[in-house]
């Protein structure tokens, strides 16, 4: 029903257990795409605006097998009339997602794929929230989860690990260098990888988000579709959603899709910019934890995906992140944690150049701000005594 | 279509703004109900598993006025196999809901109420949950929202209250007393009520959660109902709600609902097993900050629900919720506020006696782990060095 394909030679592969890269290229420029025959397929545009990720189990990977499965993806896309100096904003809220994040997406895939080839273990390196994802996903099934992460995780997620009872290293290195160790140990051992970029599955659940704004608008793509991009696998994801949607008929345009990094965390875009890409490892360090990202690994195929889009990758600074946060909350209720507020900061940034007030856009909240409450500063709120609020409205009745 | 009606001397209401309680009984015996015509309604079973709490908008005492209305409530109805003993056993997720706690079905219905009534103001008095689920709700609007909480609140939920925008009373005050400093300001203000019992639409919201569990398992009752009680408005709209469908003919039987109170705050399990019922006010004392209540301000209209239902209150100890919160999240992958986590220890608790593998049980989680993770010890993790990881795994491949 479908192959595998190397992004950088087109090798084809079969399916097969353990096959995760291409093996004629290095790991960057030889990770893998899910290929269907698309042209062939007969898709119908009867998809309900409501129903899970699994709904769209023609072009998965995979089949659904565990009780959680219904109840990962479809999240709201919420629509909003003349916010921000848009006449129309759509936000697809991944905060509402099972464990608050988009990658429940790309866990509960590979936690299926583990399941189907038979593996008893299955691991992870994250910023955070593919590993709480995975930990919380993974705790109803019999595979053990090992989990990689920095130690400097925010609080939520690691207590989301510690509740999950997986097995947890949290080291003192960065993201960039926990990806690396995992893959060392959990390779050698066998272990199932839900590493970004590694193991060409993941993108398949994380392209779902792109059907469900497609459906949710009606089979209307929006003009531009904005996401924040770290190691680079949910704007392949989105991209790759998008494209097959268009392949199926089922749209008649491809939103143009903007990537938003953090100014000190823009690696991938240097690479995009420079055109033939040509990887490069910067160190990282930006409050948006989960694009802190400065070895992105999904490098070779955002890039290719950007080109082939018309999409483009934009960076905001910290301060534009956290006035985001606020912005966002204020005006619509969201909550986002910084990595998904980089989309407003990055709209906001292009508005009056490219975004126009007619011209249809999506935001991608990619996390709940419960998971990282470090952007906003509580000690700054003033406590009050009883006496102290009697006479504070005592005062204002007069 | 409705009416309101004194839960103590029957009286009977218009529905008229400012209309909040009974003129002839005291504010806990006094609270009113709404009362539809049941008999004379022709509800059909085709309601949506998927569908936010609006669509039973027949059953609603407003109509839906914000963008954020369709995307409250409708959260997962999870069914597992064989756990903790069931044969089959449901959990109503709704940490999943907008804010990450069951408090947004009654949250949007005061802001829908305020915004028909003209009021330009709401206030709330809260532990937390329904202050953040009202500032993050009402954000969009152009309703002034002001707050009122104890300063023990957790920090997730005082950062949701901050981002939101809202005006913010944290007092150095347990709930109960800030419940009443709140109620004095707010009503002499003639701001729109937002606190639990005083304002008797908000279990119209909270009784939607009882339709959801019926409707997403296919019309069949489940024979036990386990949900955390505080101020007891959660439970009597539970029992509310399933009332209602069983007048309606929508059920064939109404579930029995077991409210958990921890052993230190568990006033309306005093109250309740004390007949006549005379209300009480404590000092309380839990880990499970969102039902921390001594004062019950539904303490009157819970018992008489739970007399009417065959229900029953019981009590947990607080080491008992801790251990639950990591059994659920270990079984299930959702990880529960403390006061959700409660259900699970009080269906613990009960099994060998009254639940029995065969019964079908549900627990009402009401709050995402999230929003106050100091029930998880974070200082217990080991940090390794990038050293300490390979040589762990080194020792243990030998």
């Amino acid at each position: 029903m479908y192959h595998l394909k190397c992004i950088t030679c087109d090798t084809i592969y079969k399916p097969e257990p353990g096959r995760y890269l291409c093996d004629h290229c290095d790991a960057l420029h030889g990770t893998l795409e899910i290929i269907y025959p698309l042209k062939s397929m007969s898709i119908k545009k009867d998809f309900s605006k409501r129903m899970g990720m699994f709904q769209f189990h023609e072009l998965l990977p995979v089949t659904s097998h565990t009780p959680l499965d219904d109840y990962i993806g479809g999240t709201p896309l919420l629509k909003f009339d003349h916010i921000f100096n848009q006449n129309k904003l759509l936000i697809k809220n991944d905060g509402m997602n099972f464990s608050g994040s988009y990658k429940d997406r790309a866990s509960i895939i590979a936690i299926n794929k583990a399941l189907e080839e038979g593996n008893d273990h299955i691991f992870c390196a994250s910023t955070g929230n593919a590993a709480s994802s995975l930990a919380l996903l993974n705790a109803h099934t019999n595979i053990k989860t090992t989990i990689f992460v920095p130690k400097k995780i925010p609080k939520a997620k690691l207590a989301q690990l510690m509740v999950a009872g997986a097995e947890i290293f949290p080291i003192d290195a960065s993201y960039d260098e926990v990806f690396d160790i995992s893959l060392e140990i959990g390779l050698e051992k066998k272990w199932y990888t839900r590493n970004s970029a590694v193991n060409p599955y993941l993108l398949e659940g994380k392209k779902t988000g792109a059907y469900e704004i497609i459906v949710q608008n009606d089979y209307v793509a929006p003009d531009y579709c904005f996401v924040g991009v770290g190691d680079g696998t949910i704007i392949s994801g989105l991209c790759k959603g998008f494209d097959e949607f268009y392949t199926l008929g089922l749209i008649d345009k491809i939103p143009k899709v903007i990537g938003v990094q953090a100014e000190n965390a823009s690696t991938l875009k240097k690479v995009f910019d420079n055109k033939p890409y040509i990887p490069i490892v910067e160190s990282s360090e930006t409050i948006a934890d989960s694009i802190s990202v400065g070895n992105p690994r999904d490098v070779i195929k955002a890039c290719h995906y950007l080109e082939k889009n018309g999409g483009q990758l934009i960076t905001v600074t910290d301060d534009q992140i956290l006035s985001a946060i606020e912005q966002l909350a204020q005006t619509t209720g969201v909550f986002s944690e910084p990595a998904g507020a980089v989309t407003l900061a990055g709209m906001l940034k292009l508005q009056g150049s490219e975004i126009m007030p007619n011209d249809l856009v999506c935001l991608v909240i990619t996390g709940n701000g419960l998971k990282d409450i470090s952007a906003v500063k509580l000690q700054s709120v003033k406590i009050y005594s009883k006496d102290e609020v009697y006479d504070y409205f005592e005062k204002r009745l007069k």
